[in-house]
């Protein structure tokens, strides 16, 4: 049995469409239904609801918080997958990597272009792909997302593409 | 073989979520990839995409090319559906049941709450709804959703509880 | 608050597909979930799970069954919708209109020819249109199915086209 | 751009219900349709559709196939995927890896224990998982699914578990 840790911490991919506004929000958090969805029989999944925000709103005081989850699951030695939006996900990733230079497992930025559940999501592809890499991967900080695997300082968002790419 | 008439006019259950905006909005219209979900061996849908806009941007101007349109088809006495958003619905209603008093056929006003294609959305419950109803009601204008057939005079919208009710 | 009985007999709608045996079968009911994505904030549907049968396993007992449980509610005067495998639907819809010749309020049979939640399923809009008509019909027995209101002695299946259809 | 070559050969993953027999079978190939829902920005994905069987019944010829098409893509040293029924999997990766021991790319085993587009299905998860770990994995012949990477010589298939299982 694999252990992997998942941080939640908001984005586009926990957005949720409001009836009332008509806009699309992070409030509740919905990633836990979409799990349920997999089928993981040989690993055991962890999931912390650290915040749900929008990634252009993240503080430096929200990444110190992500920072400081990280820490506490760190000496385990699992995989970490982090679901961020992806506006600032290179951010928090190159802020992990500064934190924690000496690794002894991955962490992995995902999130999607559409909220999960909306038609023509990518939320649900990404954590596939975040939770099956996270036992694959050298220790170090990445983005996955769309086929991917981005080692963080060479990943950076396309907004025409709507995707992270290679720099 | 029994000919349904819907003009699709916009509202909720066409939005779109844009990638770009993080809104949702009234891009493309999708009501025709939606009724290829359904089953409708005897009926002949005949779609007009007369506009696609938030029912609270429809003007006057707006409202009398839905009239214009609704009087090219009634001489063939085939019902009407009319895809629209909620937020006049009412109004839209009100107004063609004075432009059109001696009907022959039913007129049926019908939107959703949570777009096509997004978790939870009633919209194809609505024109599934709207569709069979079509053929079963006596002329006059009517709102129909979520289980629901309520004569336009009758007809209100409640937000708090994200329907339109009787009064 | 408009009551309305549902009588859960079997048939395609309700199967699932087994991994042991890879082939689909009656086993579990699902229908209830299935009611649960459609809106009826004014009906009160009441469930019977009375049998869970391919209807052409159906034997004279079984439609005995059936009539038993309408009778218990007919005094009611509220609408019942008969979810039933295709095969036999017309059957059983005659033998009630038999059993019953002066109802008041409608009975109507609906199935689906693919299970509920495989691609391509009509079972969803077939309950759908069943809830909803349920309200207008006039007392009588009646096949309701894509976009179909059928009296049922005018019903028949139509296997090639995969549907039922009027005589 | 990274090439992933697909092969399919059917089994479950494939299987679709037919509304004249009641049963599900290996009909049509409808693998294209689900790899069209992932978002693979910098993949090349090229299908070839080798045959539709359910596995226990591929014979020595149905893999010699296999192995002749493998054998024409190795030279390119492309990753391979090959959708598979699950109960014959692990022989055909057996056969691969006894046929190519000098592999210079993976060959990944993967199907389904649920059809694609079924409720509940395990289809497009193991696609997903199977295209990203197809650019991460050392030369050889492996099964993935359920968030599992296994090689193919410790590779079984566990009925009651309804998944493939280290061993």
């Amino acid at each position: 049995m694999q252990r992997i840790y998942v941080i939640a911490a908001g984005g586009t991919i926990e957005k949720v469409y409001s009836e009332q506004t008509g806009a699309v929000q992070n409030l509740d958090s919905k990633i836990d239904r979409y799990f349920r969805l997999l089928r993981l029989p040989d690993a055991d999944i962890q999931v912390t609801h650290l915040m749900n925000k929008d990634s252009l709103e993240m503080t430096d005081a929200d990444r110190a918080e992500v920072r400081d989850r990280v820490a506490e699951i760190l000496p385990e030695g699992a995989p970490i997958v982090i679901s961020h939006g992806t506006d600032t996900m290179v951010d928090t990733g190159r802020y992990l990597e500064q934190a924690f230079p000496n690794l002894k497992a991955p962490i992995i930025l995902t999130g999607a272009m559409t909220p999960l559940g909306f038609e023509g999501s990518d939320g649900l592809q990404n954590l596939t792909e975040s939770l099956i890499v996270a036992r694959l991967l050298a220790p170090g900080v990445y983005v996955v997302m769309h086929g991917q695997v981005i080692p963080i300082d060479r990943a950076r968002k396309d907004k025409d593409k709507a995707t992270l790419v290679w720099k």
